[in-house]
């Protein structure tokens, strides 16, 4: 329990729902994770929560940034970094945002397909690439579908060309999955990631960069490893696979460094008993899945969720506040609780620091955004 | 096709994604309906798209407006209409809501349960409530839980306590299941509001209304029967369980009044080849999931995608723009586009007025919600 944040929700006096951020705790977990892992960069996620605040402070210890779009790197600009510490990490980009990133000043660039790299080659010859990889994502929390990635036999093909084409091939990116609870995840594709380097460096390519991408978990309902284990773990991937020559490395932590950070302060807005055979009541908060809470899908993510009443707890179904059947929290999962909640009273739903508040909906039943305000 | 969106789209100079909509067919819509159920009251289910144009035409054709929150409320009345034209219907609502709503005006509220029934005969002594039953959404496409409605056996109980509690009791409302296909699917719950009158008029408690709800289809990949057979089979129902006391009925279609009036514009970010063992390229668009697209979770709704271009046509997964792995349209649908499509071409994506402009994320990964223009 971050007591900052559960003092900042008693007193909280503004409407619900509401984020509320505890900066601090971002820059504890930005520092264990430099601790954990000193010889690689960390190029902060920030599609996870790119409130101004938690820009500032990842960028005024140092972090670097990964983003998904041109908003995002002017957002990144914002903070007065030099565009030298983004990447385009984004597979799937528009040629002209490409091209913006470009002027900007952004160095480094994603791809993981012909065309992609084409496209960057014409956009912005002369830039380092690094081509993504597929992974197979067992073991994380959040699907990892095939949407991002190649084989590593077409990495190596892509490579070589992008020399022809005037890009830099810098080095091969992966993604093991988000809120990746087996420390031991990354083994798999720092061995692709070492094999690609070797074949390459026959050709004469000398590729520099590893990128490890995110993945790095945060504590919902059950502990996850400290951020410590996963830096031996994959100290010991980078030793095992590239021996004493080791590569550059970037991590890109989102939910890693954010997630819990953030704690949502919701309203009950109804405890309903309604005759169906399956006898959980319902509890609607005034935060559903189109309000913020989209990680809930198919009830990927479960978060914790407190109160301070003392009653004894009993099985609910949770849902949200509007008018879609689909928006509905947690009705497999087994949540309690206390039995004397009641409409009006206010429920904590912890470690949503991270994909919340831009994924909430613009309007959808009239409802606002999602609040959020740092403490 | 519609031609005059057609065209729009041709001649469309704007940043895409961008939704096109033909108020003109949301009025077509709108008449086919009141033609098909003439004695029926029809209240807009606003939160399917809430632009201001669409509002004020359904205003001025005489539509009633079924809404989801205060926001609502407010936007139906900034379109001129009496308050007495508007139904609170969502089934979750804040006790300072009720009372703003009752202090704007709004004479009918819906509820499902005692405790919300309790909130409204305090926050709006006098007013006129509808119990919503619960209905098993058999043929629908877009997924009906159990979140809304009790059974009907708890809805004679509340019904009589409405009288005790200082509320009127004025009816009863069922939904069938959005983009509800099956003609005949009104009937069951018909049969049970009526049998909900009867018992209820024993007690001496004379209910007026019969809410059916929405469900009403649009067009997608199939085509859908017209609204006139609606009308047919629903009459058919409501003289059959109802006999010659008919009672007051109102319906609330969304997707059935403004789905097909809606053409999303998009634009091939990418087509890629990335060597997995299902072979099938991905094309990735510059709308996805979490820009507008979120009824296509689990592939529900499958809009139709045209393009302009000839070539012969292939398999392919189609995805959005965003750094979400879930961020995937259609992969397990057999979707397919020309083998020639590229980057930077557009795509035509039908059927899209209904829940999408307020479904996109406020600014997900760095993206603007989808831009709305009415043509």
């Amino acid at each position: 329990m971050n007591q900052k944040l559960a003092r900042a929700a008693r007193e909280l006096d503004y409407a619900t729902p509401c984020l509320l951020i505890d900066v601090d705790r971002v820059e504890a977990n930005f520092q264990a994770l430099r601790a954990a892992m000193p010889d690689t960069a960390i190029y902060y996620a920030m599609k996870a929560n790119p409130a101004p605040e938690i820009m500032e402070r990842v960028a005024s210890l140092g972090s670097s940034f990964d983003c998904a779009s041109v908003p995002e790197i002017e957002m990144a600009l914002a903070t007065g970094i030099d565009a030298s510490r983004i990447s385009f990490g984004n597979t799937i980009k528009k040629e002209r945002d490409i091209a913006q990133a470009f002027r900007l000043g952004v160095p480094l660039f994603a791809f993981d397909s012909l065309s992609e790299l084409e496209k960057i080659a014409r956009a912005a010859p002369g830039a380092k690439v690094f081509c993504r990889i597929l992974t197979d994502g067992a073991g994380a929390e959040w699907p990892l579908s095939r949407k991002f990635g190649c084989v590593p036999s077409m990495a190596v093909d892509l490579l070589r060309k992008a020399v022809a084409l005037g890009v830099v091939p810098w080095g091969v990116s992966f993604h093991v999955g988000s809120q990746q609870k087996n420390v031991e995840a990354w083994d798999g594709a720092i061995a692709e990631a070492a094999a690609i380097f070797t074949t390459l460096e026959a050709d004469g390519i000398r590729l520099g960069l590893v990128n490890m991408g995110g993945g790095f978990p945060t504590a919902y309902l059950e502990d996850v490893p400290a951020a410590e284990a996963y830096g031996q773990a994959i100290h010991a991937s980078l030793i095992r696979h590239f021996g004493n020559r080791l590569p550059q490395t970037i991590i890109e932590p989102g939910r890693g460094l954010v997630g819990d950070c953030g704690l949502l302060v919701s309203e009950v807005v109804l405890v309903a008993e309604k005759g169906d055979a399956d006898g959980r009541p319902w509890v609607f908060l005034d935060v559903g899945k189109f309000g913020g809470l989209a990680e809930t899908m198919d009830e990927a993510i479960r978060y914790r969720i407190t109160t301070d009443r003392q009653g004894p707890e009993r099985r609910v179904v949770i849902a949200g506040p509007t008018c879609d059947s689909a928006d509905v929290l947690y009705e497999k999962s087994d949540y309690r609780l206390p039995s004397d909640l009641t409409a009006g009273d206010r429920v904590q739903i912890h470690g949503t620091g991270a994909y919340t508040t831009t994924y909430a909906s613009v309007a959808f039943n009239g409802f606002a955004p999602l609040a959020c305000r740092c403490v």
